[in-house]
């Protein structure tokens, strides 16, 4: 009801504030056995961490975590797992000339209203840090993916106006770590980190656009009308501070095409259905039918500025957000980790769901 | 868990098949002594209909419903309301080819490999005619939306390459029941529909966009983390059949703007907070600002077309799929009322759930 | 959150009223490919029905039912099944005195309160004829139940102060249908069965008790912490319209009993882990452990009586609430299947929900 | 699915086991405002805490808590609320030599079948060490019962043979926190605390009953069908560690009676309607009549006895379950907040459920 929950059989239940105690997830469904590899948990919290390029905020965060619960002798025990990771380096000070003022394009206003109070510190809840949990869920989902031979990549493909080729049949992957910004067109990534450290330095902030491809997925996952398997990754992203758009397959590009274009027509290959094309972006009346998945997803420019910006108080008083703190100028570099998290819950949540749809 | 439930508290579970008995919805949380009103659901059931217009499917339903519970002398009594509107004008023979085949682009091979079988007449359950029972029930929550202010209107902003404006703040949707495309703007509607009859004589289908605009939405609605009010907008509009992408606010133009340009100023007008600007789409932090909301929703070209296609059997042998049947040319028109179900439905159930949010 | 569903995997959501166009059941969740046993549907609701016997109601229901969706050829579809039992033989007006009188021990006026207004026909939804829904839906699960070899047994132990024992090991569960009052004791049935005729006569009501008894019980079922086996197998039985108690296994004599005379000392029977002793009633620790599982339940009398009773009306004003209609003496004849029905609910929910709790 | 939450709109969500980091719970859903009463969390805390009289197991656990999240300058924030309770005292090697023995009347068998591994340090998740979660919980459910007048008591009114009248009406709540048995009963409270001693030091331990008795209730709680207030009280119980039955208002001695006897006449009382009699329990149709709830709760004796017992292990082969640990002989004493805060939890629960019953 109140929302800090996702999934049906692997339901994780976020909980924390940007300058409370901590971030922290519950998994309420993992499996019982699972041996954990805290390699690519320690791997995950670091590629979404704060201050881990020029390009992103200098908050630093070391994202040490605790395991609360669920977990013996390195394994699953089919008991709600519950990863906590404290915050550090906050500065909240850094926030009291916000407490009564309205952050444009922010949830200030809206959390104000509709809670009576709020806790301003580095926007609390409805701070990015909330996905840090995200992230930690994630990398469990992933080892579950693992087991399974499904592989969840994503990469930056557009900031500003710079854009990469969405083409995900043609998309080298193993390019998107060997920059800072994601990307996996390395000449493009260096003029999308060009346009970003200007951005920055103009005390501005600029959009992006995030393209995510999973391959490996198993024929069937997904339930047909409201869970279909697209509605349920498209909900998972636009859960992510900052997204405003999602489309999968062929996407928007596809109300300009005729049917007899778009269709993908069924063949075999090694015996295996198979379509020439993949329009359907792996997914065909909302299950998946064993074809790579792929979606793109649109962060706008973040809210909060380098530079002064006129506004309102909570009184309604005219006031100036003033341009402090530390943040990011562009929130696709360290998003990408953040997509690949919620791909893997909803392919996981899937995944299990699966399980009891036959005899 | 199956996925034919949507909504929290005001939670609806629609079943039936395309050449079933029936298509029906139990509305289970709809609040007592709602009067019903009766003309409202029958105009958006009509809306919906096949065989409206010349541009739509052929196939007759006269859309008689029955109201099998929740009501007592015109008023809901807080018990399930169903609504139950049964098939007539089935041609269950002209599928009978289709038994072992799977269509392109169609939901036929998913279907045959999660559930073992299924039942292929008319598409069954994955059929678009399942939309009746979103249509029924979201005519229940504009009754709801109608008591508390709240209108949403909906129209064909593109159809093919032919677009007409998405900037809801001029959109006249006063012209959308003026024509049979239901496109806000008359003179592109002409085109619209040109296009569309071209399309449906060469025996093929095109994709089409529709624009969603809510305006009255209390402050408050919509849940932080990850029920976020435009990711259960987002997730109800890609559960509709044929959806391909959604965007709300600025949506994928942001990518390219500059936070300076992008983010909305709040001031006051008559004493309430406003923006100057509305590229948040009514949402901030996923809680309704009080602004207007507004969507774009993709949606692919039909995937049966009037002419054969290569395709294979569920055994993998080469097959064609036959040019038959009654189909839609292009989706959108009928889809228009579609949209604006699932979004009441959304906005009726942030409502209500927004009820219990504070002491 | 209105309560009209129950199962997390194998859902149900129950519908209709008393007085309305019939009582209806959706299963959101049945597996694929289970054969429908039509004569077993049919056995269960002629359990159930009204005028089955001269000691309960007279009320002609012929329970012909009508399958709205979910299945083809037959068998299952994974789609949701829906079951309507259309009412008939109503006489509404046998409630028209009733309109604005609280019955005493009735819903009438938390129903009045809770919702503003009420169908009062019949008790509307309150009504125990509601459990034609259960019992349909308990049909479908009793089908699953049979495929892995569970069987569930119930039968009437006490009516008013006669009772025959409740030690499951010993009771011959196939008399329970040959004798009416369905006491698995023929010769305490006969003095029940005279109990209730000259209850009847008298123009009142006595209560009864049920008691269950499930064997192979797959070990595993049931959820750690809060839907332990037992706590979800209590709460369908307190659902059920007049239950007052539940106790399982030891029960509430367990109270008096010594650690050392109640635990269940483990050994091995043809290299299978079992107790010697089952107090325990087959669930441990929230789990079944592979015995059988056993409970009791406690009915109140029936709150119609056939006599004038003092009370008031929704104005408060003092009013006689008459003997009028057609109704049970005593609810545990009819119970039977009904708390069979529930149990079987239970345990095919929690048989699929074990599915997804190991790797 | 895994059941560990609880409740729809105030949700919790449990986690931690016995000799983990320690014990924690999630509230989602809790209403935005609530000044939080430490000084009542601290009491609840320590009223469930082992050591505190010589009759309970003398673990010494201080209770010292942890909010993580939720709260700002002492109010909740409708933001997660989190509450953890490191695990201190643990004495795990003490669970050394039970590592593969399956304890009588345990849910190590069903563990380790179920999940293929287990914890078993303390009984792991399977401990009542997890009911401090509900207890805290259930402090915070308080704080708003608090806030409209509805008062939650339990007391134990049953030791072994040893029983205290359940005459709710006679019963004088502020006796209970006067003895160490929480027995309402000073006279009979002595009894049974020489028989839990004799008990205890034969290595034994005996079961109990509890009463629980809510007033200032609001009528409309509860909602009908599956989710009745009754139903969900006795899910609640029947949840709790040991619990072998549940019954309210007249209960299992229902079942003797007639309807004439049994039923509640209606009058009025100060213009308020109120019934002569409460047999209901302040409970009909599933739903509170504004007159006090009560019910029984039948805990079993405890399993782990201080005395060898004959068993298995996981293998199969005969082994010695030794009584070694601390444990306590009877639990009901430190059950009595345990009881009190689940029924908080399903008031809090219905209460805010019914603010969206009614347009």
């Amino acid at each position: 009801m109140a929302g800090n929950s996702f999934g049906q059989v692997f339901k994780i239940t976020s909980f924390g504030e940007s300058h409370g105690a901590g971030i922290g997830v519950v998994i309420d469904g993992c499996p019982a056995g699972l041996e954990l590899d805290m390699e690519l948990l320690n791997t995950e919290l670091q590629r979404r961490r704060p201050g881990q390029s020029a390009i992103v905020t200098q908050r630093k965060e070391d994202e040490a975590y605790a395991l609360l619960s669920g977990v013996y002798q390195g394994k699953t025990t089919g008991m709600p797992l519950t990863i906590f990771i404290p915050n550090s380096d906050q500065r909240s000070k850094d926030y009291d000339h916000l407490e009564s003022t309205f952050r444009p394009s922010h949830a200030d206003m809206t959390y104000q209203a509709k809670y009576g109070h709020r806790d301003h510190r580095g926007g609390g809840r409805s701070s990015a840090r909330e996905t840090a949990a995200r992230v930690a869920a994630g990398a469990v989902a992933k080892m579950i993916l693992n087991k399974i031979g499904v592989v969840v990549k994503a990469g930056v493909t557009q900031v500003g106006p710079i854009q990469s080729s969405t083409d995900v049949k043609n998309i080298d992957w193993s390019q998107v770590e060997q920059n800072i910004v994601r990307c996996p067109d390395l000449k493009i990534a260096k003029e999308m980190e060009t346009l970003i450290k200007a951005t920055k330095k103009a005390g501005n902030t600029v959009g992006g656009r995030i393209t995510c491809h999973v391959t490996g997925v198993p024929i069937g996952l997904g339930e047909p009308v409201f869970d279909k398997l697209h509605a349920d990754l498209g909900k998972a992203m636009l859960s992510i501070n900052a997204v405003k758009g999602f489309e999968y397959g062929s996407g928007f590009a596809s109300i300009a095409m005729n049917g007899s274009e778009h269709n993908d027509i069924w063949t075999t290959l090694d015996g295996q259905a198979t379509t020439l094309t993949n329009n359907s972006g792996g997914i065909q009346g909302g299950i998946s039918n064993g074809m790579p998945i792929y979606f793109n997803v649109a962060f706008k420019p973040v809210a909060t500025l380098m530079k002064d910006q006129a506004t309102i108080t909570d009184t309604g008083a005219p006031a100036v957000a003033q341009g402090k703190g530390r943040h990011d100028p562009c929130v696709v570099p360290r998003a990408v980790p953040i997509v690949e998290a919620m791909a893997a819950l909803v392919l996981v949540d899937h995944y299990l769901r699966d399980k009891v749809a036959r005899m």
